[in-house]
């Protein structure tokens, strides 16, 4: 942890501007699907209490385009409590070695039915839930995003997502 | 991208468990320390518009302790912006291999004095801040932690940053 990162930065960066310098809209939903399909965690930022954004690291586990996102979550965790008061949210994927991002602006639902449930379930994990998929202490969140923000280097786009 | 990632989590939370349970406040530092010093990146999370978190990767350049964190970036980026109207923010470390992570809470001061930009200056920088130190566009931002929260697994503490 030193300017060496930055020094590292500096190289990636003046290599990737050899690049064409635009993106077109069709490589910018391409690119951003690619780093979701890729990304072992993501990150949901929340607005917790007393004003503070807060952000936790989850498992990337399903979605659909980058309009849906679904969590498996505690029900007991800070972050089910933050969404049941404001459920205004972000979700931003990264990959870190080649600095493109992906933020995505909407909003959670939280879900408690037994099929979203399952939809989510994989064998072992009563590790999280040990009442099994009905154990109330799961929840899923689904995302819904309306806003993205894309970039890679130097390189920024927003865009709308319908 | 798929349950997959689930079962990766599933297995190493298994293994996990077979260490002692709790943390000891030490710990808890000496591990969230680590997380910080070898971190190429990290999260910043502000409050962006229409009350929506955002969250945005800086590269990890500099900190003392957990207290203090400083980050290079351009005065016009929309988390200058952001950071103008409310100074609240949160820094997020993570290891997903590891399923560590450190939540920072705290607030951001803006700084443009010569001194600080010198202190995150790299040779070649010049290729985010065309010219150079004394750039206008290059601001340098200085987050101090209040709060805390480390988890390792399944295991989770809140700490307070004097």
């Amino acid at each position: 942890m030193s300017l060496d990162n930055l020094k590292k930065a500096i190289g990636g960066t003046k290599e990737r501007r050899k690049k064409p310098a635009t993106l077109t809209k069709q490589e910018v939903m391409a690119q951003s699907l690619e780093l979701v399909e890729n990304s072992f965690i993501c990150m949901l930022g929340t607005n917790g209490g007393a004003g503070f954004p807060n952000i936790k690291a989850l498992l990337n586990l399903k979605h659909e385009g980058l309009k849906k996102i679904w969590f498996s979550t505690n029900t007991s965790s800070k972050r089910v409590q933050q969404l049941k008061k404001d459920n205004k949210a972000c979700v931003y994927y990264v990959n870190e070695k080649r600095f493109k991002g992906l933020m995505l602006l909407g909003t959670v639902e939280i879900l408690q039915d037994n099929e979203s449930k399952k939809m989510l379930w994989a064998e072992g994990a009563e590790v999280y839930y040990p009442q099994g998929i009905e154990d109330p202490d799961y929840s899923v969140l689904n995302f819904t995003a309306k806003q993205g923000n894309y970039y890679q280097g130097l390189q920024n786009v927003d865009f709308e997502i319908e």
